[in-house]
């Protein structure tokens, strides 16, 4: 399927972690809250009282694809907000009880910013160092804990290396420890089987356009029981925790993207897995290219590299000139400039840092397109070495780095 | 225009203050954001470069709207989030200098509802008492101010009572001490002609579902130079003031909805102005209603009462079964059964608030409508006074407030 539009050359999008298109039925079901559906969930009258329903109909949907009691699920306006929610929320409610905040160094910016706000505001903040997979240890986090300590957060997969994390084992130590557990799952949710029972975590952040939802639509998961304090203030939706009228539209396509993201699961995951174990395959034979986060253990729809000599952002470039659209790293971070922190946490050197590439997949994406990357990709490797400065030296015979 | 689905019966929806059905324009704007242009807007290749395109397109058609610069305009996903967004991160911002801020009563609930998180977090709040028309003296700002005062937040109209507040002599009472001024601008932007240069505020907030704009699109204007901290943290998007994958289609919809109110609200007003005059002076006629919010200085689409010896959630279901849509306050708080807020300050006693009304009118509305109401409303004034406890005690000579 070409889902880009354009000048007839082949599109291949693998940036699926930047976001993802909407699926067709999704955007179905979206049209009438656009058109005559567009009453005021919170209006007692029957067109409120529909898009209440609708709402309500949502919040099923989304529980369901992660195994939770509808009650629980706060809907956001993004992953974003759902994790400044959750951290926020969280340290604030418990901020009685104590003041230190753990959480890893391959975190979203989201989650990063948030834990820095928190320490301007008082709180102490660990950042849990990760191995070269970028894997954090669970016998690190029981480490780390201190009388103080209320609030873990770890990323369930980091969407710039893919590596999935030992949520459910952090949970556990969390758990014996009376500590409110959250996770950033806004890269697996919809992507991998998600059961917030088995995995034990307290809070848990979803977006829908990570699974063919719409933009402008979140989750966050909150266990029953479990305190927090609203970020946005004000009227009484979402019981109270999270105020502003509902983006009825978007939510109800967020339901929808759940409903399909979960029946449809196992065969998106053998879809995706397909390609990336090729992308993965083909791209390591080219030298002086590195596989980032682990092997097995990843997103089943993400192949992440570091390449020598080069920059990312000529070789998103000149893959983009061919009409394959990728990602240097997370796409919030991608124009920042700044080496990723995430690839620095696991010990890839600045310099190699610069030439860090993502590709993500997703139900679109065929075999003919993987085979059309494979070709190019190399050669524009090729191209761009030889004008690389860094090449140069290194032929000159200064010191590389090589990899690991 | 009939707006609402259903059998036939006459749908008359006067509730444009609790949310606007989309303008056909808008939603034929937003389509392709739906569909091919998905991209991320941080992504560099062409199709994300195009949504950032749309993006910025939008955000100079929201600042043309209010006569600012784009730069000045934030997305946000609601005027809730912007209002939350404002008073905290105008207050954290400056809290170094200050602890005081300064509201009215006649605040939205997400203003209130910050301000209460504010005096958790140390900050001190004055709620400053309006009149009987609900209007707020500036000379009463000028005398709350002490030399700990850092932000004054007053609403430039209320959506209960429709009063438009003297933002602009309030504004430089702030000025001429350099203490930061927000309005809640979601009742009246896109609905009265707004320029933040002659109100003289630093920070403005407003919803597009208010205009006939999406859900899920609302906007805080803040001036060039003054400071905010961010509400919801992580990326760079919005010039690192509101981290989240952007909710293009929304914000689209919202800068194409902005870009017909300012076309079309000369048109708008004196349509809606028209219909309002007609429901309050027939309203009026009918013995012991009572008009809320000044008569001449308020939202040209809003006609608010109290209707003694009844309840407005009977008079809401009553008109409902005939077709006709209405509020009993901000829908918002109208769940919420607690008396409003807004209702007390301007010195309505808890019972008669209770028979709280709200007619709110827009471009599909017609003088057959209108006269179709108020036809339709005396009848179940009786028939509801009819069934009162309190009307038969006012018969049998117990005290009862009759306005003033």
């Amino acid at each position: 399927m070409n889902i880009i539009p354009g000048d007839g050359m082949r599109k291949c999008y693998f940036d699926y972690v930047a976001t993802n298109p909407l699926h067709p039925e999704v955007l179905n079901t979206m049209m009438p809250y656009f058109k005559e559906e567009f009453g005021n969930p919170l209006s007692i009258y029957e067109p409120g009282q529909r898009a209440k329903k609708a709402i309500e109909e949502a919040r099923e949907q989304v529980a369901s694809m992660i195994n939770a009691r509808p009650s629980t699920i706060i809907f956001t306006s993004s992953g974003a907000e759902a994790n400044s929610f959750a951290l926020k929320g969280m340290a604030i409610a418990k901020q009685n009880q104590g003041n230190h905040v753990i959480v890893s160094r391959v975190e979203h910016h989201s989650i990063l910013s948030s834990a820095r706000f928190l320490e301007k505001s008082g709180f102490v903040v660990t950042y849990l160092p990760v191995d070269k997979y970028g894997f954090v240890d669970p016998e690190a986090v029981k480490d780390s804990i201190t009388k103080e300590t209320i609030v873990i957060s770890i990323i369930h997969a980091s969407s710039e290396i893919g590596t999935i994390e030992p949520i459910k084992e952090i949970a556990i130590v969390a758990q014996e420890r009376n500590i409110t557990m959250h996770t950033d799952a806004v890269a697996t949710t919809g992507n991998i089987p998600i059961d917030v029972k088995d995995l034990g975590v307290d809070l848990l952040s979803m977006a829908a356009h990570q699974f063919y939802g719409p933009k402008g639509a979140g989750a966050l998961y909150v266990k029953r029981g479990v305190r927090i304090v609203p970020l946005i203030c004000g009227g009484i939706q979402e019981g109270g925790r999270r105020a502003g009228t509902e983006n009825v539209p978007a939510i109800v396509g967020m339901g929808k993207a759940a409903e399909i993201a979960k029946s449809g699961m196992s065969r998106r995951i053998e879809h995706c897995k397909k390609l990336r174990d090729k992308i993965i395959e083909g791209v390591l034979k080219i030298p002086n290219v590195h596989l980032t986060g682990h092997h097995g253990n990843r997103l089943p729809h993400h192949a992440s590299f570091v390449v020598e000599f080069i920059e990312g952002e000529a070789m998103l470039l000149m893959l983009s000139m061919k009409g394959i659209y990728s990602a240097s790293g997370s796409a919030c971070t991608s124009k920042a400039l700044k080496s990723s922190p995430v690839l620095l946490s696991i010990g890839i050197p600045t310099a190699l840092a610069q030439g860090s590439i993502v590709f993500s997949l997703g139900m679109s994406n065929t075999e003919e397109e993987v085979d059309y990357f494979l070709e190019e990709f190399p050669r524009i490797i090729n191209r761009l070495r030889e004008m690389s400065p860094f090449m140069k030296k290194k032929e000159g015979g200064s010191k590389c780095y090589t990899g690991g």
